[in-house]
């Protein structure tokens, strides 16, 4: 179909989430399309990012330093360390803008059918951070799911007599959620959890 | 959010089609989590691609090699050339294993609103082909659509003092296509050019 090069190039492509074998070679040909301007750059990009990502030995995310650049922020408040499952919802809660803490990466959720226990999530480390530092409030983030919610209380047990005081994200209406459209079990929460107005 | 490389990345990956924003996020940190085994053989295999990707100078596709493999190979059909609009027509083509002489990529289709002349796209280079090699078939592989038609109408009327045979695609129902899902021009074609069982 096309020298041996591109068929390597479509082939790890499509290995991406979202790009399948057909989109694998729409963007290779939009790619080799625009050799100059995105396939030099992204090529380079993508070397420059793999020869510098590490994991940040405090916190256990993804980034070009260690310790990373929220850990390394002395302008972040050292007195609360936000839970979350994976890099993804630590970016998530950085572009909400709404977080000015530090952050601590499980890696995942515990699993008894997928055979991840404790020793598999960077658990200890958090209850060694919450000992040592000078920390205040742990915050879980953890996803609203079962497994999520399975972890929370479990790192919340790990983390019982560290002296910190433990937190976790509200239930509720999401912003601009309409109740027609809401499960069950996020109306029963939103209602448990009235606030006075 | 994280390290000037990582964003970077996500920054390019966002425009490979079919990829926004939060999807490029999500590859960049499934590349990252793969670091051996997907982020740096995919770097390698684009860097490679962007230093050997030229086009072919008889038949305008893109490849690794000019000539390209197709125009290359003598154990190809020369008496044929299949007029396609982009190299992934060709390899949609090269796929259905059904052709075995040679292309020629006009590179996109005629459109007065889009200002692309006769002249933005390879149509002298295959009225020279077709006088000067010993072909003795065009094949009119066009996309069926309105610019496509106009385009193949365009080509062909160059084509008509080369000595040539101009053939086109036959409409009609596609393998496996249901009666009552098809529009209805797809059906007066397919019902226009009945053949006898």
């Amino acid at each position: 179909m096309a020298g041996s090069e591109i068929d390597e190039m479509i082939r790890l492509l499509a290995r991406l989430p979202g790009l399948g074998p057909r989109s694998a070679r729409r963007a290779a040909l939009y790619l080799m399309r625009r050799h100059d301007t995105l396939l030099v750059p992204l090529a380079e990009a993508m070397t420059r990012a793999a020869a510098t990502i590490t994991t940040c030995s405090l916190c256990n995310t993804l980034d070009t330093t260690d310790p990373c650049a929220i850990c390394a922020d002395t302008r972040r408040d050292r007195s609360t360390i936000c839970v979350v499952e994976q890099v993804a919802d630590q970016w998530a809660l950085e572009r909400s803008g709404s977080y000015h803490g530090l952050y601590h990466v499980l890696g995942g959720t515990l699993s008894a059918l997928d055979g991840v226990g404790p020793d598999d999530l960077a658990i200890a480390s958090l209850v060694h951070r919450a000992r040592t530092e000078d920390v205040t409030e742990v915050i879980l983030a953890l996803n609203a799911t079962v497994d999520g919610q399975t972890t929370a209380h479990y790192v919340a047990d790990r983390l019982a007599h560290a002296g910190v005081t433990i937190s976790r994200l509200a239930h509720g209406l999401p912003v601009g959620g309409e109740l027609d459209y809401l499960d069950d079990g996020t109306l029963a929460a939103a209602l448990r959890a009235r606030r006075g107005v």
